[in-house]
């Protein structure tokens, strides 16, 4: 949590410089180039938490993209988790010179990496369609494979489409390949927050109550003010997730009531929440997950969210449970240290190796 | 949690009366009387948080006792949660009029039932020997057993001792039946906490950190005047479960640090811990499990405690899969209010029928 | 399975008398009496399996029926397994000595219990609807339980009405509760054949593939000479789960082809007929389930179908997960010897208390 | 299994040519090639099944083992599965060619590549020591290590070994990294049998009871007659597993007898051996295979051998409530065709990045 924290303050700080521009200054013809662009996202207009209808994305753009002008590439898209931006994946996880390397060592073809924006002032709209948050998801899967499909010379199908994401876009890499079959062929989620509602994602978790408790504007500014990211994401969550608009200032609608400082389960509600995680939807979706071309998800044991580990490994047997293809990967790490290594030693080459290369 | 506490402060209230003088006044000669005892507890000199090595417990008589002066009884001994004594049994279960019931209707033979008291300045001692708080599974096996069976009429033979708890009374029916075998033939855990490390039970739950967070003997006080509950608790727990005596004021090994506000596993002492939780004992116990003439676990499905319902079925299911006989009762309910309907409805006449009569 | 065989041979030899007379001849006043009953079952007209639309039943009269002409009783419908029929109960099980002591006692109501008989050439058919072997869970449902309201003294409401069953009566029971709900207020499982597609029950068993070579009629009456029961049984299972009706004379759409001696999976079938095992429809029939006043499941750790322990805990733990009530009684003991003892001791009781007593 | 039988006559037909002596005919200077040698096994001397002490093994010698002859190389072990011998990674899996492959596209370092003969007249020793079927697990880890590393450049250190085994050799992977650490550091287990007691692993398979049945030379000769693959595989499972040596000529000691054609478990022997498969070894060896460098399993979903699947994901499960760090690949496929494409594309290469190069 500090460590996101952190990494939220470090971020802020940034300046990614003017969108459209090339971030990353090639070291030579042999890399390729970051380009920011601003993309039209008409799925969020009328969303409640006054988040933009214009959001910011990356681009890599690999080392032939400019001299060979009749090709055409295959793309993945990166989502990053709560709390971040796209600047996760260039400063931190150094995306770009890993893709670099990759592609000059042979260990991937040449790809488009596009690294959206999706954060809103709670974190995130976890990649779902909301009527608090916004439709994220129509927005990731429509507007901006439309957007990047018009602008950049991609193989525009699914074949040659991936997305992986990490700790909420773990999460949203599921939830879309669940929800919006039919636009990646290749997934993989690294530490996937959100799969099932058990240790620190279940209501043992205090976060909940502080969050359940908020009942004003300045409730919310003093959760922010004291740093409670738990209670902040815990919001941002039940924004996401929420079928039914509530009151002003939360619209949330929590599934559950609190009885003098105790939750007490509203059981109709509760129900749909659970039955709106990934872990119970395998079932009904099994036919879209045992289409793709190739599932991958992965978690390191020391994750300081206690809930990730046990919900990926659970998501991996109900996988299995219901005869669905898939790669986990179950390693010593953290939450975010291994990212950036497991990207470029796993899954870069695996979801790369998965992807048409030509139309 | 509210509610604990609430019936902490009205346990706290009562008085109870002068130890070894009867307590419930019979309505009738039909009725049992409860007595109060007060019992040696050298299993308990020497532990370091300052618990008294003289204890007391109630009995109940059956209607018969003081008339059939050569007759001999099975001891049925209820073990209380945290936060609780044996007022918990008495007022507010109503066990006395219970049995009364069910001695009149046949439902349960004539039984002694033992309520020792088993609290500390945390909360309590979890049933288990400890260089902290002190070796409560010898008080209540040992010490307990034969000051009973040398004071009253009982049957002393394990064919004719059950062991029923609730809550921290439940893990320690399961915890003695696992590490002092022998001594009970019938063992009921109504909404046995501590099984697994889940949920609100897992380090997920801030209280670990608050707990883990005390430094010094104000941090201490700090905790208990402003009620933080869980976080007393902790410290309840990790002094009953440290191997390792640590440094005063709290003295007990925490199996991970902290690091900048964040939770640092000890894989080793993680292990360790794990191993040391009944769902993790299964295997190695099952022998002694196996030769138990009844095994019983039950649990309401709205436990405020959000990892006893998942730890209760959990260590159903590892008891099956360890092939040991034992009865589930999955019920609608929360952790404290179908206790003495269960009681009466179920689980006396559940363990009494399983007990022998005569030496 | 050479149990049941003999079983079967045994109850062949046994003559039960006219329909409609008392079979079990009272002893005294105090117990009730046994008639046998012919029901017109419309619901099995068109059967291919060639089952008579007209099936017998027996029926448990309590003692006050006879002189209480105004007083009218709870039902509890006891279903019974594979190759067995209703004289299982009576003759093996003497469920009507067990009733009568159990009512002296005062440990059940006065209560009809009624016996129906669930057989076919190949068994039985699983107590479920099939265009092959009949619609026996509408039989069951609504002509029996029609046809025992009309002639008896019944409380003709689902609060007063029960289902026990064993075996594949037992897999009826729960199937009956998730398929027709409303029915009956309390349902016991004992020994469930057939929740989950493991061990025994799964196409490891070589039965599966003989009965599927199954070509002509000749090679059925080969199976059922060569007391191949297993074999016989999967004829039996298909019949009652197959949705599609194929060519004669085995009619059955098995979900696998037979390639060179190997079983190829057809990955549809196979789907949808995992799916209509009870294990997998918890999740949808939950609000039912929830609503029942009892639900049991109980099995012998020495059961020597194999898959019914590992699949009654699976289904325990899927309850659970699914946050609805229930009992689990695992005990030692195999398919058969403890059911007469179970029910008197444990089941009988227990369905009793909860089942209405008045209109 | 009809398909294993006719690989087993396929490879009997074929002559592998002189040990010691080339096999595969380099098509060029940059191809490996294949020595077979003989090995001493003095690990097997006295078993009771016949089993020769003098062992065949192929050597595949990566490219420049003739040139560079101060390099010294890292070293696989494949492991193959019942009823094969190494000619099934020759001849059917081609694994001489896929290595050629991959060395020429750096896709993998220069190795050794070492395939043991591991078979007897039941199949195999499933790579276990045991008094019936001889020391396999010695000669794997001991013999034929110690025989390699003197005979060949290899790097003789942990650092630089790995086992990869298919099926029955899956399983002999993961047994030797539980029984005997220290020698590999990476290890992979492809389809592997054996891992839990279900499906047409568990006493549910008639195979068993035919197994059981055998009491004298005849019976086993008429068992290998009638090409009774799965008895004849038990007896091998048996003779591998007994921990007690029973009567000739099968010796083996089941956990069960066979009382009027039903299987009536001896539950302590039962215990026994269900403790003895790796799914209930995991806790026990759990330091052992979190120091492995790498930890791999695979399976096919369409597996004829019902219970690799279901045991495979279960064994993964076990692992992450370990808290042991392993790659899972849960594929479309069956028991043996995606073996050779999944070596090459994935295993090898995986297995190759962890081994250590240099002394």
């Amino acid at each position: 949590m500090v460590r996101l924290l952190s990494a939220l303050v470090l971020l802020a700080a940034l300046n990614f410089g003017t969108p459209g521009v090339s971030v990353a200054q090639s070291s030579s013809d042999a890399d390729g180039r970051v380009v920011e662009i601003e993309v039209p996202a008409p799925a969020l207009v009328g969303n409640l938490l006054g988040t933009s209808d214009i959001q910011d994305a990356a681009v890599y753009l690999p080392p032939s993209y400019e001299s060979e002008l009749d090709r055409r590439y295959p793309v993945i898209y990166l989502l990053h988790g709560i709390f971040d931006d796209y600047g996760v994946w260039l400063k931190i996880e150094e995306v770009a010179a890993r893709l670099d390397r990759l592609i000059a060592a042979e260990a991937i073809p040449e790809v488009l990496v596009v690294m959206p924006n999706a954060g809103n002032k709670y974190g995130g709209g976890y990649y779902r369609n909301s009527s608090i948050s916004g439709k994220w998801a129509d927005y990731i899967t429509d507007d901006l494979v439309d957007h990047v499909d018009a602008k950049f010379r991609t193989i525009a199908s699914e074949e040659s489409r991936a997305v992986v994401g990490h700790s909420m876009g773990g999460y949203g890499a599921l939830h879309l390949a669940i929800s919006h079959p039919g636009v990646y062929s290749v997934v993989w989620a690294m530490s996937p927050c959100c799969l099932a509602a058990t240790d620190d994602f279940g209501f043992g978790n205090d976060a909940w109550k502080r969050a359940a408790s908020v009942e004003s504007q300045e409730d919310i500014e003093n959760l922010l003010a004291n740093q409670d990211f738990f209670a902040v994401a815990v919001l941002g969550i039940m924004s996401a997730f929420s079928t039914e608009v509530g009151e002003p200032p939360v619209y949330a609608d929590f599934p559950f009531d609190m009885v003098r400082g105790e939750v007490v389960l509203d059981e109709a509600a509760y129900d749909q929440y659970l039955d709106s995680l990934p872990i119970r939807q395998v079932r009904a979706a099994r036919d879209d997950l045992r289409n793709l071309r190739g599932l991958g998800i992965g978690v390191g044991l020391s994750d300081q969210f206690l809930h990730i580990p046990p919900g990926t490994i659970a998501f991996s047997q109900r996988l299995g449970s219901e005869r669905i293809p898939h790669l986990l990967d179950v390693y010593d790490g953290d939450h975010r240290q291994e990212v950036g290594d497991r990207l470029e030693t796993l899954i870069l080459p695996w979801v790369g190796a998965r992807l048409t290369l030509a139309d």
